[in-house]
């Protein structure tokens, strides 16, 4: 079959496109001018569907304001449809990371909705006359308000994702905390002994802390629902009609079924990026929590013999290519590097923030990029923890017993009765002699009773200890 | 006057401390161990109050409880009392940057409670028999609650400083927003020429975008309130008597008059940095804000011949050796260098949270450093930066208005008139001939006649743009 | 087509693959357990062509050493080398980001070499007992030296591409600097007017500062060439021939055609990642660089009308869905973002090396994605920035000579004649009256003749001032 | 006494000034305008001190080129002496962090050498008539060309006392590894037990990579040394009499006994910052070394019953306010925190690099702040890293035995023999029923005889395995 072409036109001059592309000249000029990471938008469904509620919204408004006429409107909101329906979505092939602050993305958008709505209303493709790509779909609108409130909603969309990841994991940590609860174990700060603690305890405070993490999130998420739709160039609302900020965000929300919110002021809105780095900040959070946890995961599955070995993760895969029977953490070890990623990633956020100039932040792109990543890699991650590693752990109880019992710090408990100056010398003589407290306590010293040493040291009272003065 | 010297000892052997320090045997070992940064934890006053402020609460609750005598606990009040007055600063000598976890403050604080304690008891320093940091100022607590516990108090405080700060720089900003709302000026977009808009907007922005930071800051202070006293070693709550977790969490809110709260899980509360790192990323947001806030002024008074030169900032000091009469805006050049130095301090507490591992947060004293450097230092640019800087602003109009008129961008307004494609041939036509766009448009093309013109471009519809259709 | 399966075992159990796959049970897991980015090995060919020629060495060295069979050596060279021609790519599936410090990337090799080696060889694929990952493709190796061995020389051979790229960049920017040798401007520090200069001389530093780091990046790029070959497990060489080490390193340096050495302590080289924190520095550094460029170049162009206006980038695509006309500085954008990605990058790389525990750093895969990345995308940008920006700047020499002549830094020149306080008065006066040096200087207060100021303001000695006292 | 006043004047006004005080009114502006660290720049003795030589030698080649007489030259160079041994430290109380691209620092040095000068011409403070801080001390230079030198110089002598430092540390780890090199031990990768390896060749590993490092710094080292004297403003050498760039720097070269050289390109040289960038770029590999290493050394000493005990730090100081007995990594855990610190530190310095513009860069007060901080902080951690811990490291040689001979995987060194296959089914048995590897292979399977077995498992072959096929 013969491909067909059309010739499109801008201030620049006139380019060649194939006919069955639903993209036009400007995002043609944006493939070849942006070829960085060879990762396309079209890698983001969501953001494109948010897009096409925004320019929905836009249709709409514009219809109801009068500017735009029936017929027109209908055809981009047709073209919306399809879109949100997830149709088209490889007409969106510009790089992720671009210059122009999102020009290339919107004039994408504006082209393809255009040509789906040309064909709707039965003319052909590039017959711009009946249905402009900036003149309509883009009415009342600038890259400077469409695309930080798509990005805004896709954000939104993505953050719901995360937290459900996010539950379900913290949800295996309490249950474990459940399971592990009668398990004791000792406790350690600056990894060294410190005093007897449940197994459980310490699985659910993995929990408590990820649980907070969700709260916190929630809060930031909610602040993306504020947008500056209306702004148009640079916030001052030039060439929308009265009241459209209104009528086009009332319109957003429902298309989006999201309590969308206008910004107070949209000079302020159009530059500011405050709530991208906002979420960046607390998903960093999120990631120094959840790689510390790893870390403890590591430790407390290291050995078997030559570690703490305290619990077992799930066996995987072969864990070498050389030591038969070595098997690894390699869950806990990516979800580490995960979070390396998006605390590197955190910064990239914070540079290009930073370097926003006057009336409008031009780095938004790499920002996108950089949070659509973060949101995935991080939501995967959880998943895989959960799936493939903290649902499957399981205790050795007896080796932590043990290790309690003929641990020294567990003279502490002592303290109320005998004072820490006393309690340091039973430490030091059991540190130097090899002996444990017991035999120094009871057996040696008679300090204590056996049955009061029985009272202190019961499963119960080391697991929640009660304080015992005499 | 001859020196006089005591005797302490500790589990590791004895030591000679001179009889006029109250700090013991533990402070010195400490001051030997960390000389890195030179910086005493005596340059944070606040730590230290806040810190004597945990140990009254702690002796009430004791006392209350049973477990410390009325003669024992009157004497640390009366010693933790003079510490919240600023006596004995200098009693707290070491570095604050130390290994521990805290322990050697925490220990600092207990020794210097006790000799102020026994020398309000009428015996001499050193006497530990009768009050001692262990087992009487350090009663039901360990370095894991006390040292976090005060350090959340002592942010608390800084963070009031801080916004007391911001707010007055906000308010700065939104007088000049006032103050110039009638100066008329090219917004600029990517450093192009984009449409008009009101100086007065563009500081109204500026203090728009602040305000939301109070906003966000004061949302993560309140979480510096959650603390986990009571849950002595690694949130077990070893050592304490019952219900002492909740009788002193409820003095502490007593004797600092704030709403003070105990953790719902104090294993989980006592590794936990998540207040810390959060607030960290506020900060961080608040500092690349006001980065690029400076950014901007520094770009609009650019020149003052070869530079954009919409604003004056005032003349605070000559700005160069060699070049007479040049003057440098040498606040905000302070204040960038602030932002840079709060998001390195942030990299700083992100890879301590990290690194915490298993029941304790090990690195918690460069936390500290990192956070009080970062409070300090923010609240000390916001001052600089509204006093020497904002406060004395002025505007350049007739440059200001002149480069409106000359421009490209006020194309713009002629879109809803003229589409698109049109303006975009008439602004090619200005660039390249150099011609003004009221020349092209009314004088030679009479796309407009000059009623029409001067509707569209009086001073009022270019500052908030009505839309004009036709 | 009936699709044939066969079965492979581990120790963790059999699983079931299909026959048309060259990986086998290891990648399989590998597949399932890593789902994170979406981004397979697959996406760097240069890596796995690295692999291959490790792999072909370690075959060569083995049989020269007699612990392979010639049948079984050959084999693995065969489907070696065709790895290195680039075919089978796609059997390196598994993603990028994994636990297990390269294990799956080190078996994949493994496995898939193996498969092609026994079709070679006239066997099936999964007949090992001919031709076996572990025992045969992996013999003397472990993935603790295999894999980061391959590393280093993927990361030099991009690392090639990447100085290529940068060095046109420099090129490119040093030919401007000839053509604007003669475009006299004014320079700017703390974006406040200084003193006179080439036009040439800017763009000259440019290439300057980029040719120094072109140096730095080969001396770093030399490290990557220092391998841990036969250091087998954790570098004891346990289980390598005698003599391996030295004589694999020879084969690969004979297959790679590159100058690899031995590493001299093998225990040190297989846990230190110095070699990619050292690159991913200068790296950075190198973006930091190109970030500033950048940002001039933005802030040069800025205007037309209400900016800088110095020089004209080439026009790409138009720059705003509003504003007619408006053409953004699209390429330097992308190149900030790029830069700003980089440092990110820089970060996450560094978190992971100091994540490193004890004989190896497992972190290894994130160290490899985010360093792959950064060469390709530095080598992307400054590809884009030579070719479609900086080889069509121009500059516009009217308004940057203008700009002098009203300058007042231009008074600098007047210091060894006046001195500093006599110049400072000048100034201040210029700057108040808004009139020019010249009026007040000579016109005025007649202090210069006009020969002298002639003499003074000639075009050649303001681009090469020469030190004229009277 | 009376305190005495006198009048100072700049082209922004008059101020008073006390009499005793050798700086003048520009310093005192400083002041009182940058208000930010608390930290003055009489905190860093050694910049104070370059900045002197390099008055000094802008002296001496101001009079060699007859632009000052021999006895206003006489006068500085006496000055210069005396703040080069260290006197009048006290004068140069600016705040590190200060705007204006280090004018405040150059014209502090200027103030209070002109006043030294005048004093020893016998003519008194502030009559610069006959001595000017502009005219005569910074003849000739500008703070564009002043301020970097002597950073550069202050840097290079910093660098000098850190790697004395690191090469002592260095030094310790290599006697412990020649002390340990009979301890035979289990190596771990991935926290998982490994194959055995000496406890020797781990610490001399940590030798080697500090080695390494101490060649990297030195190679950056040098490049501190490329200097701008007689860039003057922007480099274009304007005010400096010919040939005054070559002279200047041999002077300099001769007063600090350092090969300095001139930059090839003095435009470029004087906006560059890359040096400062790679400085920081290897400081922070190296921080991310040592960070690594006592991660390491906090691990093998974890314990004394519950963790893996392999190595005893030295005792320093008690470890818990509760907890008897228990005593902490406390140095290395200081150490750690310097490596984040350090890392902050490099962002800073990064984003002050990216943010220079045009002809200078304004920030490099905060890159000096964030490396001179750096290099003292670093220096510290080294030596109390040596002499406080590494030093008197012991080792628990019978624990580490034990804990090899229990390990599984000892069965490494059966591959030559059994393959890997057969290797896995022995360690997967031993890890199910808790047989040691000799039991199974030994005493049950009768894989091995009891001499091949003594053979395989040496104490020699176990720590330099030979490849033992059979």
């Amino acid at each position: 079959m013969k491909q067909e072409f059309r010739t499109e036109h801008d201030f620049l001059g006139e380019r060649t496109i194939a006919n069955h592309l639903y993209y036009g000249i400007q995002t043609l000029r944006a493939i070849e001018n942006f070829k960085l990471t060879g990762l396309p938008i079209s890698k983001e469904p969501v953001f494109i569907k948010s897009m096409a509620m925004v320019k929905k919204a836009a249709a709409m408004a514009n219809l109801e304001l009068g500017v735009l006429t029936p017929e027109v409107a209908s055809a981009i909101v047709a073209a919306c449809n399809r879109l949100i329906k997830g149709e088209f979505a490889d007409q969106f092939p510009s790089d992720m990371i671009q210059g122009g602050a999102g020009t290339s993305v919107n004039m994408n958008a504006n082209e393809v909705i255009a040509n789906i709505g040309l064909e709707y209303m039965g003319h052909k493709k590039g017959e711009y006359e009946f249905l402009h790509p900036n003149n309509h779909v883009n009415c009342s609108q600038s890259t400077n308000d469409a695309y930080p409130t798509a990005f805004r909603i896709a954000l939104y969309f993505k953050v719901n994702e995360l937290l459900e990841a996010l539950d379900l994991l913290q949800n295996s940590f309490a249950e474990k905390g459940v399971e592990f609860e009668r398990v004791l174990k000792m406790g350690r700060t600056q990894l060294q002994d410190a005093v007897p603690m449940s197994l459980g305890a310490e699985f659910k405070a993995f929990s408590v802390t990820l649980k907070e993490d969700i709260k916190r999130i929630r809060e930031v998420q909610v602040l993306l629902l504020e947008v500056n739709m209306g702004a148009t160039a640079i916030g001052t609302a030039i060439n929308a009609p009265a009241n459209y900020p209104k009528v086009v965000t009332d319109y957003l929300g429902k298309i989006t079924h999201l309590p969308i919110t206008l910004a107070e002021d949209l000079i302020e809105a159009t530059s500011d990026t405050g709530a991208f780095v906002f979420l960046s900040g607390v998903l960093k959070r999120t990631a120094v929590k959840i790689s510390k946890i790893c870390n403890d995961l590591r430790l407390l599955s290291s050995g078997p013999r030559v570690g703490l070995n305290e619990i077992n993760l799930p066996q995987l895969q072969p864990g070498s290519s050389i030591m038969p029977g070595k098997v690894n953490p390699v869950i806990p070890e990516m979800v580490n590097q995960t979070a390396y990623y998006v605390i590197g990633a955190d910064l990239t956020i914070t540079m290009a923030a930073e370097a926003g100039q006057l009336q409008l932040n031009v780095m938004e792109p790499v920002i996108a990029f950089s949070l659509f990543n973060m949101l995935s890699y991080l939501a995967n991650a959880f998943v895989s923890l959960k799936e493939k590693c903290v649902d499957g752990i399981t205790a050795n109880e007896k080796e932590c017993y043990d290790m309690v019992m003929n641990s020294v710090g567990i003279v502490t408990s002592l303290n109320p009765l005998l004072g820490y100056e006393e309690c340091s010398a039973i430490a030091k003589e059991a540190l130097k002699s090899g002996k444990s407290v017991h035999q120094i306590v009871v057996d040696e010293k008679g300090l204590l009773s056996q049955d009061k040493w029985d009272e202190i040291y019961s499963f119960e009272n080391m697991i929640h200890p009660q304080f015992i003065a005499n």
